[in-house]
């Protein structure tokens, strides 16, 4: 059996990361998504806690049933550990898939096998792209796929994101 | 849609936790099993790391597709922190299945429901007597799932054990 | 009775804040004043101790009885546990001020009253454009309370000041 | 002016404590009483947060105004650190009271003046010995100063060492 | 070339720690000496700080110019990133010499090659007996190096000991 | 006995810095040199591990016997426990040699000497500057002490810092 891992932070997840799954289904038995900086949620960059990107992948891909595990993983911060600590939280597997050259470089040493995602129309599907659209209009609903956009919707997601973007100030955290 | 969550350490996982699981299969739509202590492994209350116990976890419920989520946690180490620590890494629940004191009080004070679960022929089932077994003889097979078993095989998690128990001198970590 | 939370860096502590304590005065029997990022000193951002910051706050506010606690608190790193520790550390409070998004965002999701503490003169009235004026000449001492300036000469903070910021090289730190 | 520092977990503050802070009270001009292992609560040797602890000790203290300061302390877990840390949350101080024989060895290497703290009937005002009474009878409340045993019933602190002393079974944390 | 790693804490290093060094010696080229928990000191089972221990070693090694490299670690406290974390603060070897049966099987894991270290005189010459000889009298000073009974009388290591060992009462750290 | 520290990260270690340690070197008996941010490596600003610095200094100063440590240390991260924490992870020192306000000030205050070290064609002699050369071409070689240039080669260290380099996309850390 080929186990495969595919590692992202999905801040939120969207439809270039569920084109890469899809493909890795065609190529692996079972999929691990390991989700990184887990630890991290309201902020700029990741507005999303780990528990409602488990919800969100896990809706999306009801219908794929390759991927087995969902997994929170928190930042270790220390390069030469990264994949020691992967591979302590994760089902054994075979091959990595990444576009990240940190990542390949660190699981490459390490004997693994890794291979690129080529993601068609990068700059629409990507999550910094997706973040901002969530400030600005209703266009991200489109980037994502639908059971993510009900996630987001019932956690009330947009109006999280407004509000903890509204630095209308120079006050820093919390308070200068 | 109700979901439960049910949190142990899971080393290894056992019948007595088969059988709360089929319970709570009996009243929950979902169910979130959190393995607690994730880093650690390869010690003596800890033989197993977070990635194996998923593993077993997964194996052993093949067959009850309530359990939808199988999470990795790291400890928190701060108790007051420890239920908004969850809440964090988990999808949304409504009861917590528990028979610890200290998080029964955690999630109670939290608002959250808490529940027991009774186990039968508790000595026996019980992750301290398993482990003392892995290092004696071949009972521990009859005490745990089959997939568990498999998994524990497939690792050679027996020997694993016994190696890292052979302390036949006083040296302490790493060496005096 | 009626508790309030006041937090803040006070890098340093400035009229206003002391105009913002001398509000919450009028509204509560008790104010709590948080130091956050307790744990960091002699940089930038963060030139003062925890323990100087307390000396400044607890000396311009020896005339309002109702400051009861003036408290370090160090950062968690974590936002989705932030309110959780900050309520560990801190006697029972009932309302918050601040003017930061993501710590209205956050206590208020957890059920907390939430305030805004609309500043005057903020411009003037704000840690870096003091901590910019400790560079340049002595028009940071109409900006801060007359006791906060006591203490900043006290410990020779002005000169600590320009120590620390004659980066006149390209030397990182520690030293390339 | 001279300001005394004086250390403990404060599990609870009892009248051992109240007795050493009223002596030092009669030496110093302020004291600061720092709370260490401020993380720590809801075990059996940390019952009571560290907003709980400062709660005890500000009530207990309200007619001795030397008590300036009441500060929360994190654990720092490196004992060449330790006094750097205190130094760098607390107020400046000239001398520290204490009866632990690491702190003292600490601040003096650190060129501190130490105090020891002759403590009268020790065996009834330890910590250990009065958190044992909390499970028991109604003994405790004569060990601790009134203020302290208001608040412990405010937080319904019997109740909450009973329950999470509770430990019925084998079932170590979270749960095996 | 080939290049050996011997780990320990070293608390102190005596003649035991030198005889396998020795061994070592006739085996390797270049030998490692990495100082396990380097970050405790002032306590029962670490009295010494790193660099003390460095000093205690460079100095019994004077002699023996295989030793190139004596180095503090700090505790990763994750078994499964212990041999990460070791091979990113050392340079590059080929065998590890120890007879901790954890750190055996996670070097063995990793592809190293792992060697017993066979000591005489085992109960004499461990770590724990002489600092149990160091509470009591003299007879220390034969178990170890000369070189490392002059830093232990240098820094005056016999009476920090005597003085942090003295708990004459119940008082737990700080002070209950 | 002289002892004199030496602190960097040394991203590389080159000529620039070994023309320091030879000025050192006619003031001090024993120079420590000590690797700051040992944990990191495998990034843009941080490449090669702290084994792997150790590994170029030990060859570079081969012929200085004067260095009798090398030693990685980790980052503590929060000032003011700096000074503590090397003075523990390092044998006894008299003088600190650096260019670092802040490490400057530090060390003042604590009330140790520090020492300037000026140095000469200060913009190549820069980790800065010799990591961008590494992208372009062979410059490099000629900035760095032949041993350096050695280790640097048997690591494959240009290629490894090429490829962590090649950030062609706008893919942040881990996939987005």
């Amino acid at each position: 059996m080929k186990r495969a891992l595919f590692l992202g932070r999905f801040q939120p997840y969207h439809k270039g990361h569920q084109s890469v799954v899809e493909r890795i289904a065609q190529e692996a038995d079972e999929i691990i998504i390991a989700i990184g900086s887990a630890q991290w949620s309201h902020d700029l960059k990741n507005p999303f806690t780990a528990g409602e990107r488990i919800m969100m992948i896990t809706r999306a891909l009801e219908d794929l049933p390759n991927v087995k595990y969902v997994l929170p993983i928190e930042d270790i911060q220390r390069n030469p550990l990264y994949v020691s600590h992967i591979v302590s939280l994760t089902p054994l597997f075979d091959v990595v898939y990444t576009n990240n050259p940190l990542v390949k470089e660190l699981f490459s040493n390490a004997g693994f096998k890794v291979r690129s995602t080529p993601l068609a129309e990068r700059h629409q599907y990507s999550g910094t792209y997706i973040r901002q659209q969530l400030l600005e209009d209703e266009n991200w609903r489109g980037l994502v796929p639908e059971g993510v956009a009900h996630i987001i919707d019932e956690i009330d997601g947009v109006e999280r994101y407004r509000r903890i973007s509204h630095q209308d100030t120079a006050i820093p955290f919390p308070m200068e």
